[in-house]
This record gives structure tokens, C-alpha cells and sequence, in this order.
């Protein structure tokens, strides 16, 4: 209760809570899901936890007016998704708190509501990677936003970190870099609406709003012991690279050539795009590691080498020069 | 990476982020804090993990204009914590996501940022009841608002729920009802800014604006085996009797007179004020339950019957009539 307002729900909204509380229960490892103070979940003996939030708000991390609403919610999961990809963790269960104005939640005359319809997006991503959705808030809010929780499980001690790299190390990622920014770009080259977007150019899109978290690869590099540091592309590579380099106490050269370029993205927007949610990793040098893992590339772009005083933290080596390759990726306000 | 959007920020807010991080890490049971994808917890072997999530808007669930930004913090933890101690669990570690209005972060010419404050209130009850800050996520946003999300460890299998209650359990509160309510009608009647309060009213504004969660006496509770249902008074007895005796398939007889009534509070208030945050029980008849549970009184203030046609689900018995209770505490939007 607050300031003595008193939410009067009609029925038809009503109904439309109940169904996604239905639609959301249950899965191996909750023991209580939705309808008690809290959910409950059995990791397995000799596991630890791996928790991440994510925040998305409405004109800062998605657009209501750009993206569909199924777009929003796989967006939203993915995120969330990718941080228990880079540990090489299992996911337990997801949370999904939403703030929403009142007419996302109202069911249009001609169809399903937009909260209904996001649930659509994140269910699929979550049934695609059996991840049961364990709970939630739901408030009205002025703006659009959804605040992702994570909980997933790793065996003890095995985690994949930002800290395990060492000079020597080679650096590789899975997929295609950039693609998410030229998918974006695009969209706003074509007025925003995505679902104005002529079908020629739909292709393009899908990086940008039905990006894959790499779960798969990030648990197969976890298990056979290849990577040695690993972080999801989420904030760029220039950025996210800087993050190992920090917390390993290391430095980096990247190839430019070498760099794998998603369909119609730039080098730059692979450098800095952001979003691409492919993983980041390093392996020592005698480790053989393969050029595809569960059906998806890997490329090594660079190596680690010692930090040195007067020498960039990170260094993109070219044709012609080699520069140091500043972080213009996404900067957390934390 | 969102819309081509980077967050530009200065010395003075970058220094402040950094204060905040180094103010929240660490903490037994949390093996990896901020700073990598995902925080690792450690429980306890046996021991099922409880999560818990609760989203908080500015203009719904607390005011900015209203409240000192130590007591929205101290709110925001205390939501948490609270749904913890009704499942009986102890925490191991809170996340906090914020989206805040810029003017919110920039330190005041004058003293302390918003934001710095707000970790005062949260970190001092978080210190209180051990529970470390793991991670979170923050962003700018045109509304304040804060998500936090508790992980809590409660021994397989002995989570208080809801769903335990039988016909012939007493009914029980914790600590006093409708003081939340009283302070909030109070802090209402004076205008709004609880910082221009006379200090008379300091008292009677204490419930609403720093609750405590009975996390020692949910834990107790459990431990000794006394309570068989149980839920925290978030929304307001009647509404929370309700889910008990929904989710337990009973029905509920409370006497208006045993009601134990806040500073200031009235009857109504302390039926359907909410966010008193105060623990509601069951116990089997045959249990001895003490009066008071780590220095906070323990009171009977009614019992489960059997559910029956034509018989409301809840009944509040005065001295000269019986009513049935109407849910008119805070209704959730899911």
C-alpha cells in the first residue's frame, strides 16, 4: 500500500495476469515458483550460483515506438541469458520485473496486449533455452522498462572470469561482430518501426532484435577446460576486451583483419557496436580450439600480452599502423 | 550499446560510482562480487535458495519529495529482506538496480549526491542484518525507480509458505499493525516532506519510514519448528490473510479487539494499511508460542476454520457483529 492508492484492475486485465502466471510456472530445479513471498530453487550438490540483473528502459535501451513487443521481451531475456553464457553457467530461472504505462497493459481491441505479446518473445527465448520464469513485479510506471534477474548454476570454483587471462593467451569470439549495430543503424535509416521494414532488409534486423545468447558454447568451454577468461560482447569489444585487460592485470593486441563482420556491419561498429551478445574469450596457447563450437564459429581476433608502461591497454594492429583501440563502447552509469 | 547513445560523465559522478562499488562488496557466502557478468553465491550444502524481487516507482511506492533518500533506501531493502523472513531464510546477498533522473546523481553543491544517501539508508540495514550488496545495475531514467532482488538460503524442503495453514492453527502477528499506515497519514497531513517534520511527529513516522524486517523472528520461527504457515504483512492483513487462506484452502476468523494497533493507528489502518512489514502466522494448536520472539511481541489475533459455502473466506468478530473482511489492502498488479 502506498499513498493510499488502490489498484483497480478490471477483469479482462485481470485474466490477462492470470494467463501469463500460467503460462510462466514451473521447470526442473524450482521447487516454488510464482504465488508465495519468494521462489525457491534446488541447485544441485557442489554448485554455486551465478546472479545478474539487467535493466532496460524504455528510450535508452529499447524503443516501445521502434521495436516490437516480442522483440522487447527476447531482447530482454537475452541479456540476462548472455551474462550466465560468459561464466559458462546453467540457467536456473529468470525474473521479470516490469514497470508499464497503463496502455501496454490493456488489451488493444484488435488483439493482444503489448505485455502479452512481450511475454510471447521472452517465453519462446526461455523455452528455447529451458529456462523456467520463477517470478516477477509487475507496477505501473510513466516509462516502459523491464528489470531482468538471472539465476543460474556453475560447479564450484569452475565459473568462467573477466581475471583468468594471461600473456600468451590467444582471444577469440564466437560468431560475427557489428551486426547488432548495423541492424540498428538500418532500422533508424528506415524511420524506426520495425515492422514497417521491408522484407529485403528483415535479415539485417535479426541480430539487432533477436540477438542469441551463446549458452551452449560458453557451458562447452567451461567443461572442456578451454577458455581461461571469457565475457559476453554486450557493451562492444573495445569495452568489454578493456574489462578482461583490467581485471586480468594484462594487455591486448587485436587484428584488424581477423575481426568476423556481421552481415553488413562495419569495422567500426564491430570495434564499438555493442549488443552483439557473442562471447569474448581467451585461451592458453597450447589449447586447440576448434573452429566451430555447437554450430557456431569461433575466430581468434588477437592475443594477450604483458601490460606495459607507454604501451596501449589494448592495441589494434592494421595494414598499414597500429593504434591504440580506445573504449567507445557502452559505458555503464555503474 | 543503445541508439548510438554513450553516457559522457564526469570526475566528480565517476567517483562517486567507484565510492558506491567499493562500499558494497564482499561478504561471506558470496564468492565473486561486482565486477565480473554475474555475482557467485555460495550456499550451504542442503540448502535451497530463496529469491525474492520487488520494483519500487517514485509516485507509487515512495516519493522522492517526500522522503529523506536514506529512507527510500532503507524501504527498498526492507521490501526485500521482509519477504525473506516470511519464508524463514536467511539472505546471502541483495542486487539493487536503480534508474535515476540526472539531478539525482550529480552531487549536490551542498553536501551528498541522492544516489550516495540512498546507499547510506540501504548499506545501514543491510549491515544490520549481514546481508552484502552482490550487484545491480544502474541507468538513467525520467522516473526514479529501484528494483532489488534478495537471495536468501533456507534449509531443503523447510521454507515457511503459505500454504501450511490447517483448520484449528492459531492466527499470529509480530510487532504491531497500521503504524505504517498512521506515520503515512501523518507525513500526508503535514504536507508531505517528512525532512520539515516537528520532531513530536519523528516517532509516529519511524514505522512508515524505516520498517524492520523480522528477519530473527522468521528464522526462529522456522528453526523451532512453531509456525506452519506464514507471509509478510507487505499489503495489509486483510489481503494477506487472504493469500493464506487461499493458498491453504481455508478460511479465517480474526478478533477485532486482539489486533495489536501502531502508534497512532487506527482499526481500519491496521487491516488494510500494508507496509507494516511485520510477520503473520499460523501455529498448529498444540504449539506454545512465546510472547515475544528476539525482543518483539509475538500476538493471537485469531484462527483458521474450515472453508464453507456461504461462509466468508475471512471473518473479523466484534463486539457486536460479525463481518466478513474485505480485501482492501494493496492489490498487486500481477
Amino acid at each position: 500500500m502506498a499513498h493510499g492508492q488502490r489498484t483497480q484492475m478490471r477483469g479482462a486485465e485481470l485474466d490477462l495476469l492470470r494467463q501469463i502466471r500460467s503460462r510462466v510456472s514451473g521447470g526442473a530445479g524450482v521447487a516454488l515458483g510464482i504465488g508465495d513471498d519468494c521462489a525457491l530453487l534446488r541447485p544441485r550438490a557442489g554448485q554455486e550460483i551465478a546472479v545478474t540483473t539487467d535493466l532496460s528502459i524504455d528510450g535508452r535501451h529499447f524503443r516501445v515506438g521502434w521495436y516490437s513487443p516480442e522483440a522487447v521481451g527476447h531482447r530482454t531475456l537475452a541479456r540476462g541469458l548472455s551474462d550466465l553464457a560468459a561464466m559458462g553457467a546453467r540457467p536456473l530461472a529468470a525474473f521479470v520485473s516490469l514497470g508499464l504505462p497503463k496502455d501496454l497493459v490493456k488489451s488493444a481491441r484488435t488483439g493482444k496486449s503489448w505485455v502479452s505479446r512481450f511475454y510471447d518473445g521472452l517465453l519462446a527465448l526461455a523455452e528455447a533455452h529451458k529456462t523456467p520464469v520463477a517470478g516477477g513485479d509487475m507496477a505501473e510506471s510513466p516509462v516502459a522498462l523491464a528489470d531482468i534477474v538471472l539465476v543460474g548454476a556453475v560447479p564450484r570454483g569452475r565459473a568462467l572470469l573477466r581475471s583468468g587471462a594471461r600473456p600468451g593467451d590467444g582471444i577469440y569470439v564466437t560468431g560475427a561482430l557489428g551486426g547488432s549495430a548495423a541492424g540498428l543503424a538500418k532500422l533508424a535509416e528506415l524511420g524506426g518501426a520495425a515492422r514497417r521494414v521491408p522484407a529485403r532488409w528483415a535479415a539485417m534486423l535479426q541480430p539487432h532484435l533477436y540477438p542469441q545468447p551463446r549458452l551452449a558454447q560458453g557451458e562447452w568451454l567451461r567443461r572442456r577446460g578451454i577458455a581461461a577468461a571469457a565475457i559476453d560482447l554486450s557493451d562492444g569489444l573495445s569495452t568489454d576486451l578493456a574489462h578482461i585487460c583490467e581485471e586480468s592485470g594484462v594487455a591486448a593486441e587485436v587484428d584488424a583483419a581477423a575481426i568476423p563482420l556481421g552481415l553488413g556491419a562495419t569495422l567500426d561498429q564491430a570495434l564499438h557496436g555493442g549488443e552483439d551478445y557473442e562471447l569474448l574469450f581467451t585461451a592458453r596457447a597450447g589449447k586447440r580450439v576448434p573452429a566451430r563450437v555447437a554450430g557456431v564459429a569461433i575466430t581468434r581476433i588477437g592475443r594477450v600480452v604483458r601490460r606495459q608502461r607507454n604501451r596501449p591497454q589494448v592495441a589494434l594492429i592494421g595494414d598499414v599502423a597500429t593504434q591504440p583501440l580506445e573504449e567507445r563502447g557502452w559505458q555503464h552509469f555503474i
